[in-house]
């Protein structure tokens, strides 16, 4: 426990920084699979589900929220299935204040049962239509069928933070004298602030007899990392969260940036195998299908992405100046990208890597042009600045591969077919491929038309989604490989066919170029 | 300002609540076009530009900082062009502390100046490879050139956050004394947290004689906007923010979320037109190709999305019991979701809008059904809950469009042709169009096909972002409008022109049924 720090501000006006009270052991329970997977439009398979919780329970949470066993065949499945994995977590499922909720969970065969109880006046009134002494019955009485099922209870007061304050701790003393194991106040539509955060988790700490009181946060607006950290430094010892912030609506506290914060920022202890959390980050939003925005904290594409001269040129000195954590801490990679805010000591250190070593008249030329390609509006990849540097120290203009033509046929009654004619180096290459669509088909052509003599291997596709209509412009970014060489080059076009060639073809030219074994 | 509140906890511990310092106004200096524009990959023309400035001088910020002038030609454009352009709002652009630099933001016409000098001495001593008193001399020089050149001077103390407090607000004194009219400390690499952030603020504000005291915070622990409230509260009457929360790495604090957490949760008044940041937030997401993850607070699309039955449930009764704001507030719009999740009420709502009343056992098995395609892993469209509600309700099972066959052709020597061949109500109707791409000839081919018998529009197309490789899924969704009746339907595929095909088809489908001319 900290000391607190006195502070006299100079116009007299005073404070006292709120004390650090971090529990010692600070537990992480994941809701990823219940809360998270409400996110609208989601839906995962009971085998995706056992996937993702295999995933948690290596990353080391301590509790897996594995579904609402009530809610469908499917979900009772899920909880089933990820019970008898046999993996260290304990799993826990969802239900409402009802035997029927309660029987499922108990039947799905759950350690613990997160038992949802309404406490706000609006919610008892509007929507369950009862009244606050009914729900404290309800919560006595349901609370022990839980106990008598044998499972552990974790009781949840639903819209604590508009609660009446006193109200809510009846409601968590009827339960603790019924034998709820924890209790959990509930942000439900992410109205806290760290501040009131702080002084409701304090109280409700010193004024409860119990040994676990966690915090569960929404993201309404954009504070629920924050109030989440806030209840913990007040006295809370869990708290919920999800992979990528994943929940109804604005969804839930992010459990990667809690779990970051509360070790780079707080000096806390956790028991999360951190170096996971970039994979696991990938792997929900590839099974949820929900896109996590390049400028995520922590797990997004952006997150240790440098650009700018400024920050580049600083990177290259020391990365800690623009970097508050190391990329590896949580399995992330560093990356200096090329663009119109690009300095000449990022942009040298790109070209090295393509074997280019330009003086340094030529080096403030590409830098000049680089400039002017963002003018334009242009993101420079790799491909790009190969083009401008070849065109500054007066290179063959000449790529490599150059397209002749690629036709595409595709439709419900014939298998998507391609061909394409492609001079490689001068000579003419062909090849016709199928696919499971015009694009694969059309790739493939070209895979097989230079196959035999530059094996390259396209490590990633990716298309930028797609609003407007179908007439929009679509962006298509690949990264390719060629030895241990890789390069990214990107293609915009309305026809998805068409930049997907030029984004292949792109990076083709600038891996099948090596000014290394040519010029210094 | 309000009254302190003592508090004590049982066990003897005690703390008090900081003390709200709120500014009577608060400024907002919006950022995106600098700050937000050196997202890695996002570069934007001097005309977009201007667009984007015009629509955040409607929002009501009291500052643009429209570039960074000497960072190339394009953007010293950009900076002019917004600076003539008789904005309400004050133009600031950004600069180092060079005479060059500090030139250019003159010659663009500039209202003021962002002059940025690093302060700790991780920055001045790699980066800057300077001492501390060499910083303090540059400090003065700059902001007195600055002031000699005729501009507001904004003084920003770079990577503050990790610097020696009392170094920083050296800095400070001496660029006040030097004529400086305002000062900013950043969070460089965002490791506030909001208590640090509430004390920084108090301390600055107190001890600085200088009308504008600003924050500046960056997001890498998912903690800006909290830290940037905090702020305020401790006294800083200015923050600096982008829409989408756009910047370097994690990006900076987002502008409406700040915006809207002051209003909603804290009863500060501000001068912005809360009514335009969703669309707002789409027309920068638009312009920077930046994708809003779903779950982003306040402008994501889920934002006031509702899925799940106790939610849907509750909703019905009284929005309140889900949502925090109104999304009319931010220019928003709830939607009530189908799906795993759901509960009966929202699926007969649901229902109701295609003109379909079950039985109470009839509902019960629509419901079963949505929850068991959910269970698969399915999310529940329009047009997937029709299908479900028509086969429980014995309705006609044929669908009254049906694709017998579509062929398209593409190629970068051919114009994207496609024909179609359908079934409408049983006579067959065919078309041949021509397009973009691809998926572009097969749609308006269907259009054309049908054009005549059902006048329907294509509202919005849009494609999932697609990662992995060409043959990853694809997910399409559309939304069709016919008179004042929309619907949505999706499609998934690994072939875009078939998961476009299926998605047009399957809303069409939905539109083109009208069970309230037909049964009860």
């Amino acid at each position: 426990m900290c000391l607190s720090l006195f502070w006299f501000a100079s116009d007299g006006k005073w404070g006292i920084v709120l004390l650090d009270h971090f529990p010692a052991k600070i537990r992480v329970f994941d809701t990823t699979l219940r809360d998270g997977e409400q996110t609208p439009g989601v839906s995962l398979t009971p085998e995706n589900k056992l996937r993702i919780a295999q995933r948690l329970d290596e990353l080391g949470v301590d509790v897996i929220e594995a579904g609402f066993a009530a809610v469908s065949d499917g979900e009772m499945e899920a909880v089933k299935l990820i019970a008898d994995a046999g993996l260290k977590a304990e799993i826990c499922s969802a239900s409402r204040g009802t035997h029927g909720d309660i029987d499922a969970v108990a039947k799905a065969g759950a350690d613990s049962i997160h038992l949802i109880i309404p406490v706000s006046d609006l919610h008892i009134e509007v929507k369950l239509r009862k009244t606050r002494e009914q729900v404290l019955q309800i919560t006595r009485d349901m609370v022990k069928f839980a106990k008598s099922c044998g499972l552990i209870v974790e009781l949840s007061a639903e819209d604590a933070t508009r609660a009446d304050i006193s109200y809510l701790k009846r409601v968590f003393s009827t339960g603790i004298e019924a034998g709820a194991d924890r209790v959990v106040a509930c942000d439900t539509v992410g109205v806290l602030t760290p501040e009131r955060s702080y002084k409701l988790f304090a109280d409700l700490r010193t004024s409860l007899r119990v040994p676990v009181v966690s915090v569960h946060c929404h993201n309404d607006f954009g504070m629920a990392v924050a109030n989440t950290v806030a209840a913990l430094r007040g006295g809370a010892n869990q708290f919920h969260a999800t992979i990528n912030g994943l929940g109804e609506r604005a969804g839930n506290a992010s459990l990667e940036e809690i779990v970051v914060s509360l070790i780079a920022l707080h000096k806390q202890k956790l028991g999360i195998r951190t170096e996971k959390l970039y994979a696991i980050s990938q792997f929900v939003s590839r099974l949820t299908g929900i896109y996590v925005q390049p400028n995520k904290a922590i797990v997004g594409e952006n997150a240790f992405t440098h650009e700018s001269g400024i920050h580049t040129q600083g990177m290259l000195a020391h990365p800690g100046t623009y970097e508050p954590i190391k990329p590896e801490l949580v399995g992330g990679r560093r990356r200096l990208a090329s663009g119109k805010h690009s300095g000449s000591a990022g942009i040298k250190a790109a070209l090295a890597e393509m074997g280019l070593q330009p003086g340094e008249e030529q080096l403030k030329e590409v830098f000049q042009r680089v400039k002017a390609a963002g003018d334009k509006g242009k993101a420079v990849t790799d491909a790009d600045l190969l083009a401008i540097a070849e065109l500054v120290l007066g290179l063959s203009k000449e790529k490599p591969i150059q397209l002749q033509e690629v036709t595409v046929v595709s439709g419900n009654t014939v298998t998507s077919t391609a061909s394409v004619r492609l001079k490689l180096n001068g000579k003419e290459v062909n090849g016709a491929a199928m696919g499971v669509g015009p694009v694969d088909a059309a790739i493939n052509a070209v895979k097989r038309a230079i196959a035999e003599v530059e094996p390259i291997h396209l490590e990633q596709y990716s298309v930028k989604a797609i609003t407007g209509g179908t007439d929009a412009m679509v962006e298509v970014t690949v990264r390719m490989r060629k030895g241990d060489r890789t390069a990214t080059a990107m293609g915009v076009r309305e026809d998805i066919v068409m930049a997907s060639m030029d984004a292949v073809l792109g990076c083709m030219n600038v891996l099948t170029t090596d000014y290394n074994n040519k010029k210094g």
